[in-house]
């Protein structure tokens, strides 16, 4: 039962990660107490140490991570422990596995992998995969099936990330095509193989209340204000990441408005939906992850913007319950439609951005692209074909991965909890008595 | 109705700033590929980009707008959604036009407007005052109103802070003329103009329950910490940031201390009363907002607050009935104790302490007044005139901006809420059905 | 009583401030108007402000302060207007005696405290541990008793954080001893000595609802993202401020992992207790306080983090309750748990790692330890003996401190509350008249 699975789970493997942390792990140049040699030896200052760069990017895509993953989940009525405290379990446990995993990737120099601020910022990128994954079957897994969960999705993500990163060179700074195509697509297929006939046994439990819409309203938030930090945070310096947090923001805005629309215009008497405004608006910022650093052009960021907040919430109207219905996928937060979809488009969008670069938008000495080393002749319209490569690498590691992880989840050792027990915390937590328990689950 | 209404809106004004973004914005040489190029000819390197000075800021007055305006007003019993979705609806759709307006203001060259992130934290501060005039009609409005309200808000507020800023040549780097004196009087006076003889109707409605007022503090603690980064956003790098911060967060701290003396002081029993907790403790960051950049000196910072959240905290008590009852203007928020009264306070601090300026303690070389090109000549008595010349200007354009405006609102084609359906999320939005809505509803 | 109490010590501590602040406080030489002059005597530009090295955690600090604290205490049922609203109170009230206190001993210059963006947050990590105290009477006292407590905690905290820095000379960058354990055993004597040997007649208003436990986790959630920011928010520019940061993320990923196994482990049916995921979390973070500047190693940041997980939430199921029955000590947020035995176990680390420093770890050149001055000739091992005499330093000055404060506030003179009215916000609030309420105090 899950009294030994959970604890044991959680003790073995922070075990090893503290042994493997111990044999690979150390300091990086520019956090290690040698930085007074650097600094002299390559003749910098304090303030070039990479940290003052990105350190409070880290910040904000920390708090998207916990706070904003956490919060946005919290709208079921009776889930929201379980909805920022499983989030808080999985992100943590996640986060140390991916410094190893992508350190043995991109940070390994003579037997040990050598980390700092950037390492943090790509560790949480990573387990963001993974949280949106768990945004498919929110409710519906027991703890120990997420951490199997992110556990696997953890390493496919580094494997994934290396080939599109390193070796197709494609270029994806928010992560448009690895964290949010990836992330959608194993979640959704996971949730395809959990498929539960009667779910509707626990529909009582499916919907929202009054305050738990409010909480849920803190996580959209913060995720919205922080996603120019997001995709802006391990970009170029300099113009990079000030690039991509100007995208970003407009994007961002751009979503908002058509988001309210659709809403009104879907619903009878033009009221708004609470989920569309919950998750349509993050579209544009999903959207516009791969190409946030390029140069897209403010209005360019726009229209990106405006089509997502459409698409997005036109897929919660119409196509979730498509999916549902029709092709047996149950999917909790609706992630096709905040990650799903708009991970795609901004695959693409970053592909036709990168075909049409010129060296007279670009300038002639610009890195964006990074067209350096075995990369040097690289010309923008190859690069484009690169791009649209890694954008189906995302999809293959997203799906391929899902059927596999979703079919060991299937055995039936993981205390995932019973058909009209889902979405309640009282399978998982020790919950307050209070009066108004009783009364929505009597309801 | 409102079903064609708004999404009609949101389309036209979205299609209409992408078009303008495509005409008029592009990237400034910060955010441009070109960087590269114009650090080599300007000698510099990548930490010397704005955005290294400014993002952080940036971000946190970010979280102002969209956590702390937003949760601010989530205090009403059954007004959640509308406090914090609206807002978020504004504010997005706000921020596009202020890139514009200001940006033919203050950024054009050569026929486009160069963007970094000083413009997104302007936008910011922008829409800002259009969210201070929300706090006054908070429940009484459509959001089609709003609309219109934030379109009009802004358009008014560029032309207003254009002739303040450069026309006067007046300093006021946290808004206390520009932000909070035009918002409060131009939401103040819609609101006079909108009076509603019969909102008592929806009385009960207007109060609070335990758990919004909770939420609520999540607006003002949001508001309260990251003042400090409000006030010192756009000041000039160096010194300038960094005494606009220290003043903002003692003003803010004493205002804190006299706040919850005059709230015990006037209530029975001596008890503390939320509202005044949610509110009278920021008015010492309004009020030192044009004054933070100066030698304010920290007692003088103290002082500011001090006096602020005794009148901001009596302004609760004894104006807001007044003003309802006599003057026929009904305030949702108690903006003209939040905003109105100690913008102006900070309107005259920021006059005395420019008259007061001296070489001795602002050095020969200081530039806190810019007294550079067509104003070097500016002593700092003429400096004070100048100043107050600004909280006028800001004056006139708040009430005179209001009348129009109020104006057109009172037209009866914009679907605005019965008397007896004010404070209510039922009439914009799809709401839960949870037992808990029904009890309070009734009751 | 309450009506003219607060209020006069209010009024009286804030005009006392005004006045030693006209006296003491001036700006430093990076945040007055003659930077511009200190720029080039010293050869400086305006990035090298230490502003830009230490703003961004500040703001991470004064979130941590006002809602990471304020929030956590908000779960019980009927307390979170006293919990967020006190914790706002105390923590302004705090910070501008802090910086005169922490003034005088640290940034005294010819008569003047001179002050930037470190005093800032040195203040704000002064009243941190009046913070820690106040958990431990949280609901058992009057707003009075808590500014009486704040008033002398502050002094006390000034005065052992010289001994243990600058007399002592040992190194506690995160506050480990001077913040956690000085604050854990300064409030833990306090509810001693306050001793309510009928407070089960309160009993009904112990527990959280729902909602409750759900704000509590915004405060969690604040603090677990932000402490890396707060450990390394007074470190040495670089390295040491990168690698606290570092130090600090692993020690709380690892203590989510074990407090998860042992929560569940000692639960029926294996269940995880919301008290523990909101609290024993963050024992990783206090416990890595000293030595996050260290070169503890990333496994050795794991390690503690894993050790404090589990001592914390086996305090919490086996200790709290001992406490209460056996040595009288009712600790209402179990401040033990979560600052006092991790502090010591920070301390202690501390100590540990500092004697066993090498050069080849640290670097010839390395100013980890600062040994300049009278200091220069100090050996690690040395130090190490220097670091465990900061401990006990910390611990005297908590229980001693605590035993004379909390003889003062036994006078039955400032009105706290009946046994039967402890953690009631009814007493000191006004409370806004809803159903959910009566229901819930008649239960």
């Amino acid at each position: 039962n899950i009294r030994l699975k959970l604890p044991a789970v959680c003790f073995i493997w922070q075990i090893a990660m503290i042994i493997l942390f111990g044999v690979f792990i150390r300091y990086n140049e520019e956090s290690d107490a040698h930085w007074v040699e650097t600094k002299k030896a390559k003749n910098l200052t304090d303030i070039d140490n990479d940290f003052y760069f990105r350190y409070p990017s880290f910040q904000d895509v920390h708090v998207m991570i916990f706070v904003g993953f956490g919060f946005l989940m919290t709208f079921l009525k009776r889930y929201s422990f379980g909805a920022v405290g499983f989030n808080f379990l999985i992100a943590a446990f996640g986060i140390q596995w991916a410094l190893l995993m992508q350190g043995w990737f991109h940070s390994f120099h003579s037997g040990k992998i050598l980390i700092g601020v950037e390492n943090l910022i790509n560790a949480d990128f990573c387990v963001g995969s993974c949280l949106i994954a768990y945004g498919a079957v929110l409710g519906k897994v027991s703890p120990v099936q997420l951490l199997v969960m992110t556990l696997c999705g953890v390493t496919l993500f580094a494997v994934d990330e290396f080939i599109i990163i390193s070796v197709i060179h494609a270029r994806d700074a928010g992560g448009s095509m690895s964290i949010h195509t990836f992330g959608a697509y194993y979640g959704l297929t996971i949730s395809w193989i959990l498929y539960r006939p009667d779910l509707n046994q626990s529909k009582r439990l499916q919907g929202s209340v009054y305050h738990s819409d409010v909480f849920a309203m803190i996580g959209t938030l913060f995720l919205w204000m922080f996603w120019p930090s997001f995709n802006s945070a391990i970009c170029n310096h300099g113009d990079g990441q000030h690039r991509a947090a100007i995208n970003t923001y407009l994007a961002l805005a751009a979503a908002v408005l058509t988001t309210v629309a659709i809403s009104s215009l879907t619903k009878e008497k033009g009221k708004l939906d609470m989920v569309h405004i919950q998750n349509s608006t993050l579209a544009g910022g999903v959207a516009v992850g791969t190409a946030a650093e390029f140069m897209l052009m403010p209005y360019g960021a726009l229209i990106v913007g405006f089509c997502c907040g459409i698409i997005s919430t036109l897929g919660y109207v119409y196509l979730t319950p498509f999916l549902e219905k029709k092709l047996k996928i149950q999917d909790t937060c609706g992630i096709n439609n905040l990650h799903g979809m708009p991970g795609i488009i901004g695959g693409i969008v970053g592909a036709i951005s990168a075909a049409a670069a010129t060296e007279q938008v670009y300038g002639a000495e610009g890195d964006t692209f990074d067209f350096t080393g075995k990369f040097a002749k690289v010309v923008p319209h190859v690069q484009g074909g690169y791009q649209a490569a890694g954008l189906c690498v995302a999809l293959v590691f997203g799906v391929g991965g899902g059927v596999i992880v979703g079919t060991i989840l299937k055995l039936p050792i993981w205390g995932d909890p019973a058909d009209d027990n889902c979405f309640d915390d009282e399978v998982y937590w020790e919950l307050p008595e209070d009066e108004e328990s009783h009364s929505v689950v009597l309801e």
